[in-house]
């Protein structure tokens, strides 16, 4: 699926690159930009993918590649008939204001509406009439109903030397054009920066806040064949939410609402989805590719691994347990299947070999302009000595520190560094000790949270087993860590002398500042003051090569829009897109995946594992099996260029009707993060026929029906 | 499928190795061998698989492995209830002689059992009654009757110091050996050389020649999904033919047959598939397979990539191509879909690490016995520089010669080489041209054939450009072969002005010999007099590298036997084995592969794909669909170890009842042939209750639905 916890935090990145402003006439800067934009056959790369802003729909690519390019009406239309969630992406559906997302978005909702007597994640639900629709609290969806580009404006306002000054007053005047639009506009204004920081454009959305559950499948088969089938293809699941959007108590009737297809996706038809990718790493140069696949990917997969170990550890010796990490596991799966697959766009070497030509092209073409290669020329070298420096010390950073999967240890250090930081300056503390930080991280300790010490065992042990493998004999951490013990050893004794686990103590420790940390004899906190320096020298060094790694890419994002304007698309910033792409079948496992799978296939899938979990069929869908057309489409699979936040997106034909609903990605396209290729990545999508066979033979749903196909 | 254009190649090598003898008693070098065999825990490697010889079954490894070891009558009766049909595994299912096989392996008799208005590869055909049955015309089945041990007498016979000494030698000994065996059991007897000539077996069959058709079903459910699955799971084929055997123009009573197992296939139970694979390369040495990985098969793979370039060319642009070049581009897609995968095994890094761990332990446990390494202690190196010097030519011995696609170039080589080979000695000549290879390369010129000149001249100007790309530009061969033109001039000149394809025109160079050809100014004539020298020059070299790897190949063989006995089997010989085996699930594409598949899924892949071909369901399979169980296991996977000559081999139970009836490997498992691995690799077969309940309500087959059930 498309919303886990790699796109969450894929997320919190992009909401950081979403801020409130306001607007401003069609800048002098974008103007030029566009004027120097690249004719598209010359330019455009595939492996940069196609999610195109609204306001750069790339309409000659469209004409020459499907002899279709959409009016101003079309898009418009489209664009407004489009609107975001929280974290996933959704779709007006009805004239009566029916808003079409994922089962795994509107979760929260479908859990939360449920009573003392039912268990609508379990059941499914489908409201009878109007009168039954159930509301959504907290949940609200956005609709963009404008875009404007205030680059000039925010550039102007940036007069300082240092980066420092030059980020307060980008932040400045990014919160004053915020400011000034929700005033005037009454909408909700947020400042897109584009080509990190290339493009700054402000995105005003009219804010609904009364939203109402209609219609939600069992989670059994929303998420049919669970963590296994995550991520692949062919698939069966009913991933569907249906929510009304209200005013005033009554059910709001939009302008514009996408009208229903009668064939829904047909093999290879042009398909658009329109939504919000949430992050995207296709500006990353071959240096940072280089580093993530060689040093931070596996980095991160090896702790996938010991966490997944210590996982299986404690269900072998607790029958319980497995049920109790159910979750976590899942979790880590789902991280460990994602970054295998990013690993596997970044391994393959025609992947690299096209974008390493096309960094050499870009490279010459600033190059060709005094002005540009002055500006930024550098960058790229820049980011490779930095990454290079990185790279030499990445088993210390790594391994000096107090992270892992232990909770203990992370509340320890806490203890320990806010007594340190506290006396410092708030610009000469550790980064996430400045402003806020502080509190909130005090705050955190000062609460109560269960520990789970048979865990803190296995992962601390564990931690400091890896840094043995990892770090050279001689690095100063293995005798300040270990004292010439076993890791198993340190760890039984740190977990069972220490009170850190205790929130009394915490909060002792908090109240005594400095001093009561410094004489603290609790060995965990003994532990930690000894490791931190030897931490903090690794991790001081790390974080400036990080500021220069930021700061040049972000010229790398200008550069590149000052090189091709709009003939490539920004990276994804949970902000509206509209790809295209075509329905097709792909090269898999020796043979051909079909295009599309029918209801025949989730029957087959089931029989297949016996009626087992994840691959069993929710009641309703044993006894009513016989009212199903077996053979309507039901999942299918397209080109088109998704990531997380792309969650609930609808797909439609050039008409702009409904054919499918976008749940997930298949497991080839993954590697879609950094280089984009549609041979054998596919966005997965339920197919709009399978929607209304469902909703009229197995949910009694003929009413919703109805409305969505405009009966 | 298991039989194909690169099994049939396996199965000429395999019956290479099959030749008739006669008994001898239990040998002393047999008896000394089985002494020295090592315990098995230490020394069954499982990347030598599990294709057991009936005479040597690893007893201890199974009862150790799954807690069940067979005794004698149950091996018996198992060996005695399978049989072997020319290219193809069998057995007897029913007390009244039913044979269960392929659809493939039947194909020929189903095809020419068809009458002027009915095509039985097309309907499929089930007899009513048994005097519906259909005679097959020239099939035949043999049943291993005996094996016995004859290397001492073969060993004996063998005094000669020279390979050629030797080899005339052991051809007599053998064909004595048969000839008694003939005369004195009235049996078919066939000498086998295992282990490369470690062990000489005498098997007895007892041949059946009436063989009649029962039941075939349609060509389109039986190979269901063509070329795309062939060599994938999941899959979803009634890759089916039933025969009956008839003595004495009655049916035949076998006193042993499988009887049907009631449950068939159970995920996770233990399985035996016993049948005749045909050749597997398990002895090679790490050179052998490296040279294979890094210059043999990129070469052919290129090579059938030209061909299918050709092919495809020629039905851009002429319609009927497409069609006419179906059944040669379906042979040259299996060829590399096979060849792709036997490399994907030589590339795993795991597996090739596993294979060199083997290699020194072999050769350390042959270094230390003074006398097995005087004998064997230098075959290694030995194949590891002839491979090494035939890799430093390998583009020479590709591209100068008269190979490739082409057929006009083949003919008019023949002609030049059989009158220059003509006026030698027999001894002197080219290996192809010595004893009978003579008069049969005369007589092939001779005869008449078509000759598709668009395709050739494609063909040779093909071959001529992968020339100019891989041979060094000073290489001779490019300036007598172009002239300094280009690859499609010189093709485009010969094929239009050769008089080659013209049979009468061959007839007369042959008669007029050495003179006629000499004096030939036919361009292909004159430019293969030009390129001949070339040819021969490193066709020689070559000849002289392979006698020698082919010498200490077999080395190698004996050194296995003589170092670990019968505790690994030997490679395979179309020869009767019998593999242990789990059904069993796996991991697939991201997610699991289930242990089976059902009739649902048939239905899926053919809705999915809008039933087209070649997931086109014949008309029988949509008319009767709801008299079926759509959920009847139809399909399943299991580890047992399987290679081409394998196809029909029944799968049992511990209970020796058939639950399964194998018919192809998966792609995963293809990599097998040089290194066995169940991780991945499976063996595809129909499900025994897939059978029964397509004979009871597809075929009106309950007649014979009762008899294999034994009701």
């Amino acid at each position: 699926m498309l919303t886990s916890r790699s796109v969450l935090r894929a997320l919190a990145l992009a909401c950081a690159l979403v801020v409130s402003t306001q607007a401003s006439a069609q800048s002098a800067a974008a103007r030029q930009a566009a004027a120097k934009q690249q004719p598209l056959p010359a330019t455009y790369r595939p492996e940069f993918g196609t999610m195109w802003t609204f306001d750069a729909p790339p309409l000659d690519y469209w004409r020459r590649t499907y002899g279709f390019a959409p009016d101003q009406k079309w898009l418009d239309h489209v664009r407004l008939s489009s609107v975001r969630l929280p974290n996933c992406s959704a779709s007006f559906v009805s004239s009566r204001g029916l808003v079409m997302t994922n089962h795994h978005c509107g979760r929260d909702c479908t859990a939360a509406s449920s009573t003392a007597d039912s268990n609508y994640i379990q059941t499914g639900f489908a409201a009878r009439t109007v009168a039954d629709e159930k509301k959504c609290a907290g949940l609200y969806v956005d609709q963009l109903q404008s875009i404007q580009n205030v680059t000039d404006r925010v550039r102007g306002a940036i007069t300082g030397k240092t980066p420092a000054e030059q980020g307060a007053q980008r932040s400045a005047i990014i919160a004053q054009i915020q400011t000034e639009c929700n005033q005037q506009t009454q909408l909700n204004c947020q400042v897109v920066s584009l080509y990190n920081g290339g493009i700054y454009s402000i995105y005003r959305y009219r804010r609904f806040t009364d939203i109402r559950l209609v219609m939600a499948p069992e989670g059994d088969i929303a998420f049919f064949g669970g963590d296994p089938d995550n991520f692949t293809y062919p698939r069966y699941d009913l991933d569907l939410t249906l929510l009304r959007v209200y005013e005033n108590g009554q059910p709001y009737s939009p302008p514009d609402y996408l009208k229903w297809s009668p064939a829904g996706a047909v093999e290879n038809e042009l398909v658009f989805v329109v939504g919000n990718p949430g992050s995207t790493g296709r500006l990353n140069t071959i240096s940072q590719m280089e580093y993530l696949r060689d040093i931070g990917y596996p980095a991160s997969l090896a702790a996938y691994k010991r966490a997944l170990a210590i996982y299986a550890e404690l269900a072998r010796t607790d029958t319980s347990a497995a049920r109790r990490y159910q979750n976590d596991v899942f979790g880590v799966a789902n991280s460990q299947k994602a970054v295998t697959g990013y690993r596997v766009g970044l391994l393959d070497t025609l992947s690299m070999a096209k974008k390493r030509a096309f960094e050499n092209e870009f490279r010459a073409r600033i190059a060709a302009d005094p002005n540009l290669q002055a500006q930024y020329g550098g960058t790229w070298d820049a980011i490779a000595r930095a990454q290079q420096e990185l790279a030499s010390f990445t088993p210390q950073l790594r391994y000096r520190s107090f992270g892992g999967n232990s909770a203990l240890l992370q509340l320890a250090a806490g203890l320990v560094r806010v007594a340190t930081e506290s006396s410092k300056p708030d610009s000469a503390r550790l980064p996430q000790y400045r402003g806020p930080g502080l509190n909130n991280i005090k705050a955190q300790l000062s609460q109560a949270a269960p520990i789970d010490t048979a865990f803190e065992r296995l992962a601390i042990a564990a931690q400091l087993r890896a840094a043995q493998g990892a770090l050279p004999a001689n690095d100063p951490f293995l005798q300040v860590a270990l004292h010439g013990r076993t890791p198993e050893a340190v760890a039984a004794d740190l977990v069972r002398n220490t009170r850190v686990g205790d929130v009394a103590f915490r909060q002792s420790l908090l109240q005594g500042g400095e001093a009561a940390v410094n004489a603290s004899t609790d060995p965990l906190i003994v532990w930690v003051r000894a490791v931190d320096p030897l931490a903090r020298e690794v991790t001081t060094r790390a974080n400036a090569l990080n500021a220069i790694i930021a700061a040049n890419s972000e010229k790398i994002g200008q550069a590149l829009f000052a090189a091709y304007g709009t003939a490539l698309p920004p990276d994804a910033t949970f902000t509206l897109r509209i790809s295209d792409g075509v329905v097709k079948s792909f090269p898999s496992n020796g043979t051909i995946a079909p295009y599309k799978t029918t209801f025949y296939g989730l029957y087959e899938r089931s029989a297949a594992f016996d009626d087992k979990d994840p691959f069993k069929l929710p009641q309703r869908w044993v006894a009513r099996k016989n009212n199903l057309d077996l053979a309507t489409p039901y999942n299918f699979v397209s080109t088109n260029d998704i990531i997380g936040g792309n969650s609930g997106s609808p797909v439609i034909n050039r008409n702009a009707e409904v054919v499918g609903l976008v749940f997930d990605s298949n497991i080839e396209g993954i590697s879609n993060r950094f280089i984009f290729s549609s041979d054998v990545g596919r966005t997965v999508s339920v197919h709009s026929r399978g929607i209304v066979e469902a909703l009229r033979n197995m949910y009694d749903g003929s009413r919703i029906a109805d409305e969505i196909q405009g009966r």
